[in-house]
Order: C-alpha cells, then sequence, then structure tokens
C-alpha cells in the first residue's frame, strides 16, 4: 500500500509541505537536507503542529536514517538557536558527553585536567536522567556553585580559567528541547539517530574543535548491549567527522558503577580525591584515557598515551586540582570545600548493607544502585524533584573482590530513614555473592571507535 | 535499542497509559482488546493528544496489526457511537460498500433491488474523494434528494421502502471521524488495517447482517495492485466474520471507469437506464453480480446464481425502478425527473474529445479521467468546495474498442470553459490509441474472497 512519494531527495523544499515529509520517511525514501532543514526549521517556530512531528518522529524510529539525513538532522537542530563563538578563546577547544551512568564523574576531573595542559573546555552539561546521576547536580553540591552563568561570563571564565561548566541555555538548540519533549511522551526516545542528533547538537553549539564520547554500556547504561552502543558510537563520531570535528568514541564499561562513591556530594569527594593522586583506580584509568583522547585530538599531546602521561603529570603537580579550584571559584562556589570536604553537604545518617555470605562479589545490578541513589533523594524521580545533594552510597567492593559474611558490601547516606529502607531494599537484592572469583573480568574500555587511532594506541 | 514493552498482550488495561501503548506497538507486540478499547475510547473524549495518536497511527502503518488487532479496533470504533438497532425491519439487513472508483454508481442500482427482492438495505454513503465520485454527491443531483435525514426518518423510509441512503451522521463512529481527520493530515491513510477498521466500523453501526464488499483495482482505484486490494479484502471479510456477519469481497476492475457516464447527474441518468434494463454492459453485468450476493447472503436466494436471476427480474418488471422512484419521493427528491432525465440539472455546453488516429483503445489513465471530472468540477479539490451535478464526461469507448481518426472519444458536459479547456487537456493525455486490440481483456471480477463461495458460484 505504501508507494513511494514522488519527489526525488535531492529537490529543494520550496514549497515544504510537512505531510509530505512524513509520507517519504514512513515509505522509507531518504529525505533531503532542504527537507529536513524546512521540518526543523518550521518545528521550531511553531508552524507545524505536535501531531505531524510525533508521526513523523515514530516514522524515523521505525525507517531508520542514512547518514547524510542523520547529519543534516543534527546540523539543522545546532543552527535553530545559537552557537558559541568562542574562536578568541585557546587555540583548540575540545569536550567530553558521556551517555550517562552510575557513579559517572569524570567530566568534573577532566575540564580542569585538560584546562591546564593549555586546551579550552567549554562544558555545556545535563541535570540526572532516569537512575543516572547529572553533572550539574554534583556541581551544585558545591556549596554557591552556580551552573547558570549567563554566556558573557561564560566566555569570561573560560578565557581566564580554560574551563566553565554550564546548564543548557535557552537560545542552545531550541529545536532540541522541543523534540525531546515530544519524544519524551511520544515513545521516540528510543532511535539511535535521534539520540545522535539531540546529543550532537547540543555539544556542537559549544564551538568545540574536537569532541571525545563516553559511550556507555552494560547494566547501568543505557545502551545495555555493546552492539547497541558502537552503533551510536559510529553514528555520532561520523556526524561530527562529517562536520569537521575531530571526534573518537570509547565504549566504557558501566555493569558496575565507576568508581565508588554514588550521590553529589559523595562524588564530588571522590573527584578531588583523584585530582589529589588517589581515588578508586577504574576511576582514575577511565579519567586519564579520556583525558588522553581529549588532549591528544586537541592537539595538545601528539600521541594519545602522551596525552595520558600529561594526564598524570597535571595531576601528580597539583596543577589540576588547583585550575578546579579556580573554576569553582570563579563561578561561585566555596573553594574552602574543595580543601576541606567536609565542608560539603553530610548527610545525618549512615548505614550498611552487609554481605549475607562469605565468597566473591560475582556481579552487581548498577542499574538498580543508580535507583537506590534517586530513592534515596539524590537524583529525581519527575522533573521537578529537588536532589538532596548530601545523600548517596559508598561501595567498598568491585566485582571479583572476595569478601567475608558480614562485611559492609555499601554504606548509605541518608537523611530519611523511610527513603533509606528504600535504597536497603534494592541493595540488598543487588549484589550476586558467589563461592568463586568470575572466570573472566570485562574489560573497562571495550572498543575505541574513531578518533583515527593506530591499533598501538587504543588502550 | 527497542526492547519489547514488559506487560503481556493480554493485561488488562485498568490503568491505561497512551505511551505503553505506542511503545508496544512501536516494538511489535500484539496489543489487548483492552488496549485498544482504551486508546479509541481516550481519544474519542479528548482525554489523550492528537500527538500520541498520530505516533501509534505511524507504528501501526509500519509494524501492522494482527487480525484480533484489527478486530478489537474496528469494534471499538464502531462502539464508539451509536449502532443502529434495525432489528424491527425485515428479516434481512445488506449492504453493498465500495473502495471507490470513476464512474461507479452501483449503489444507487443495488438499494432498490434488493430493497424490492423484500429486504433492507440502510446504507449510510460518503461524499466523492480524490479523483473518485460519492454516492451522496450523486443523489444530490436529483432535484430535492435530502441525505441528511435524522435517524427516526431514516428508518421511516426504511420501513416503507425497503431501502435508504443517508450521509454519516455526528452519532456514528465519532472515533473514525476524529481518527481520519488526524490521519489525513499525518501521512498514515494508507494502511489497510486502519482502511478496515474505518469502513466496517461505519458500515456496521448500520445494524446490518451481511456485507458485500466492492474492492476496486487496477489504475483508477485506490488500490492499484490486486495483490493490495486482495489483502484488504480478506481482512474485511475476516473482520466482519468475526463479528458474526456475513461477508464477501469481490475483487473488481478499476482500469477503466465503469460504465460510460462520469459527473453526477450524468450518472443517475445511467442508473435509470440499467434500472430500465439498458445501459452500458460492464455496469449491468457488476449490478447483478453484486445484486446476486446481496440476496443470497440477506437470505432471498439460495445461490449466487438464483440471486443474479433475481436481479434481471426485478428490473425488467420495472419493480426496482419502482422502488427507486419511491426511495426518491420519501427523501424529499422530484420522482419526475426519474420519469423525465432532462429534468435532472443540464450542463449548458458540450464538447468531444477525438481520436488523433485510426486503431484500437489499448488502455485508458482512469484516474486521470476522473480527474479530469473534478476538474470540471464534478468533484472536490477540497473539502469546502461545492460540486456542479451537471458537470461531467460521457465516454464513447470501451478498451479494445475500434476507433477511427476524429471520432469522438468522450464528450465533455461543461459550464466553465477555462475548467472544460483543462479538462479537455487531462483527457487528451488519457488515451491511448494502438494498432491492434489489446490481446487480452482485464476480466470484470478479478476474485471472489470469503462469502463461502462455492468454486461454481464465483463468477
Amino acid at each position: 500500500m505504501n508507494q513511494p512519494a514522488d519527489s526525488s531527495s535531492q529537490a529543494p523544499a520550496q514549497d515544504f509541505r510537512a505531510i509530505d515529509v512524513i509520507r517519504k520517511k514512513r515509505d522509507g525514501v531518504e529525505l533531503s537536507r532542504a527537507e529536513i532543514e524546512s521540518l526543523v526549521d518550521a518545528y521550531t517556530r511553531d508552524e507545524i503542529p505536535d501531531y505531524q512531528v510525533s508521526a513523523w518522529l515514530m516514522a524515523v524510529v521505525l525507517r531508520g536514517m542514512t547518514r547524510a539525513e542523520t547529519a543534516a538532522l543534527t546540523e539543522a537542530m545546532l543552527h535553530s538557536g545559537e552557537v558559541l563563538d568562542l574562536s578568541s578563546l585557546a587555540p583548540r577547544k575540545v569536550d567530553k558527553h558521556s551517555t550517562g551512568g552510575v557513579g559517572d564523574k569524570t567530566s568534573l576531573v577532566l575540564a580542569p585536567v585538560v584546562a591546564a595542559a593549555g586546551l579550552a573546555v567549554p562544558m555545556i552539561s545535563g541535570r540526572g536522567l532516569g537512575h543516572t546521576g547529572g553533572t550539574l547536580d554534583k556541581l551544585e553540591a558545591i556549596p554557591g556553585f552556580d551552573v547558570n552563568l549567563p554566556v558573557a561570563r561564560f566566555r569570561q571564565v573560560l578565557e581566564t580559567c580554560g574551563c566553565a561548566m554550564i546548564g543548557q541555555t535557552a537560545e542552545i538548540a531550541p529545536a532540541d528541547r522541543k523534540l525531546y519533549a515530544l519524544r519524551d511522551v511520544t515513545g521516540t526516545v528510543e532511535s539511535p539517530y535521534l539520540i545522535c542528533a539531540s546529543i550532537m547538537s547540543k555539544k556542537l553549539a559549544e564551538g568545540i574543535d574536537a569532541l571525545v564520547l563516553d559511550v556507555k554500556t552494560g547494566s547501568g547504561a543505557f545502551m545495555k548491549s555493546e552492539k547497541d552502543a558502537a552503533f551510536l558510537a559510529e553514528l555520532m563520531v561520523e556526524t561530527g567527522e562529517r562536520m569537521g570535528k575531530k571526534m573518537v568514541a570509547l565504549i566504557t564499561d558501566m555493569d558496575q558503577p565507576l568508581g565508588n562513591k554514588i550521590g553529589n556530594a559523595l562524588e564530588v569527594v571522590e573527584v578531588v580525591e583523584v585530582l589529589r593522586g588517589g581515588g578508586p583506580e577504574d576511576l582514575q584509568q577511565l579519567c586519564h584515557e579520556l583525558a588522553g583522547w581529549m588532549l591528544h585530538l586537541g592537539g595538545a599531546a601528539a600521541t594519545v598515551a602522551e596525552g595520558k602521561r600529561r594526564s598524570a603529570e597535571l595531576i601528580s603537580s597539583g596543577k589540576a586540582l588547583e585550575k578546579f579550584r579556580q573554576m569553582v571559584e570563579m563561578q561561585g562556589g566555596d573553594p574552602r570545600a574543595i580543601d576541606d570536604v567536609k565542608r560539603l553537604p553530610q548527610a545525618r545518617h549512615t548505614m550498611d548493607v552487609l554481605s549475607p555470605s562469605i565468597g566473591y562479589l560475582a556481579s552487581v545490578q548498577c542499574e538498580q544502585i543508580g535507583t537506590a541513589c534517586v530513592v534515596l533523594g539524590g537524583g529525581r524521580e519527575r522533573k521537578e524533584d529537588t536532589v538532596d545533594p548530601a545523600v548517596g552510597i559508598v561501595l567498598h567492593k568491585k566485582v571479583g573482590d572476595g569478601v567475608s559474611a558480614g562485611e559492609s558490601l555499601a554504606t548509605v547516606y541518608y537523611n530519611s530513614e523511610a527513603r533509606a529502607a528504600a535504597a536497603k531494599r534494592l541493595l540488598e537484592t543487588s549484589f550476586t555473592i558467589a563461592d568463586a572469583a568470575p572466570a573472566s573480568k570485562r574489560p573497562l574500555i571495550h572498543r575505541v571507535i574513531g578518533g583515527m587511532a593506530k591499533p598501538g594506541e587504543k588502550n
């Protein structure tokens, strides 16, 4: 019944009709750049109704998009609003984006490390979504920290400090804000093409030259399978490269939380630990890996290996921590909270989740641990919820570690008995204790996609 | 990326959320009857927004529906409004529905023929759509004929006369009216499942026992290929049978117009010709075929062949014409226009479209001939257009007929020079003249589906 539409994919969209674009996508015909631009522009200006766009979005979910269509959609969304012109800044602007996970606090380490190396990091971040935490919520755990800087002040902080971290402004990619709200209520979130366009349009609005993507996979990630994660990663890398950006995507493990601390203030504590040269090994390793790529793609290191060495030096010399302190201060935060983390919000109570038996930690239900933190008040169940920065979970074991009966697996930091009880119930079913250690360990970095990586540099 | 939704297709829709139903259909999971009912009911009551329903409709277009889902959707739409209770009428109520074509005026013949045989024909019809004509527009060519009878008067006419023909009322299948308006602007018209539910919900609201479907195929039909026509026919037959109705579908030819006359008043003239025992052979044949099935399924004839003989008798005896005259009169029309068709609206001018060469009529572009009638003012380009009942086209040749150079292929009846010129341009490219007659002739009846037909009865 679905006859292909008559117009060719190269036709200009002079007499644009949304219905024609819907029909073409429905019938699996490739849309032209002009057609996609017209659709996005008209929707941003409220000239076509939600019901036409939602039908089109569903057709995209089920028919997919070509690489050219994905790039055209990304660019149309990018140009629906302001694109920052940071050409007056440091020679290279780089950023990192993560698809979201539990305990993922690398942005707070990476921005100061990379800025300390002389590059600019104009980082526009998001809030917690579902079971995952958000960079803005973590930053706001620092007393006084302002994530809502006007663009002029954002630019000032960047010029002085080299890094700045804010939330999305109304001027950036307004098409994405409208489309995302519609996708959320029409079952059209789950499309790699639409996810790619949403992420890339916002990140490229930062006026960056290079972008490192941290695409999570595993039980705590949105993309549970490595295959889905790799597909999205390839799509984003190719889309960025088509727009002249240096791109790499690391597929990294989210089958257990990253680091040991989950919860906004607790994660800031762990960030400071890493910036002081300590902290959990997996978090340290991933920060160096991502920083290595950022420095390499940003031209501050000839190779990724050199970038990783540089990252380690900037941390051991204290320069990265100093940069973090400077950014916190310039964004209105209390720098004394960095030197003395007791000044960060503190939960009033703690309780432990104990191992029921002796053995080895065989696996964790990572998403459920993230949900436990939301239940404590550390994340949002609905958009309008406020977040309690003090609450969270500290894990004492990583997968593969030995454990005694009655030993603490995790400590819960809480302010509400009822919430703590609910979180504890979730945590008690989140750990699997086995008689033997797991035969193999999942790697932290599963794959590297793009980045013009030479084989020897991949890990 | 598309994980199947969690709920089973048999779950009751107690806590119905439109988003869950959209996601399930997107992921190819079968919806339960309760879920489909909840969606249709909520939409009819304006409790869910257009943008969710249009996303769901697009998912239906691309994922399809099972037979059970199609039946559930049809029933939900049927029960969104009033279902006529005609149990006080003649023992059997039967109707016929056509998917639409050019020159298709069989309803005006069939209703009186079948009513003259003692069955009731409560016919609720539509207006012209695209290049095809509509039964209501044809009836309104008869001076005074009222297609907007209240239900009580419709019932009276049926009781007295045995047949009545009206337009859709606000009470019948309101869900279909809302859904059709949304489908029209969201590229979701072209789904056999949605077409089936739309047609069947309206037809079954007539309270009928049996339904004969005339599913058109060919260049002048909505379903150009016989495969698509047969798929839709099977779907409608099975849906009706699931609801306890006697059903048959005839796949009939629409590769050239049916009969010779196209245009509202002109088609009434041809209807009167057939009811007087004359008229074009193809139109006569199809009317007897459809009437035979209506009489058979309605229990007035033991076989289709007997039904066809009965139909011929009712015409040759003048009883069918008398029944038509009675219905016209009871619906406010001038019965003198039946006896003297010069009383029907007359176009002021005529012009002929001549054959450029000697040969045989090899093929016609049937949809284009229908469009030429719309261009003359005989149909609607937009819903709000008014129709000129007098204009139209009389064809002088059927496919396979010999033709001389300069002989008239068609006469255009018109009231506007500009419209006539545009229609003539279309008609001049609608006929293909070849040196030899076509090797094979398309049958008028391609296939019979359902009807518990015995092979010998198929044609």
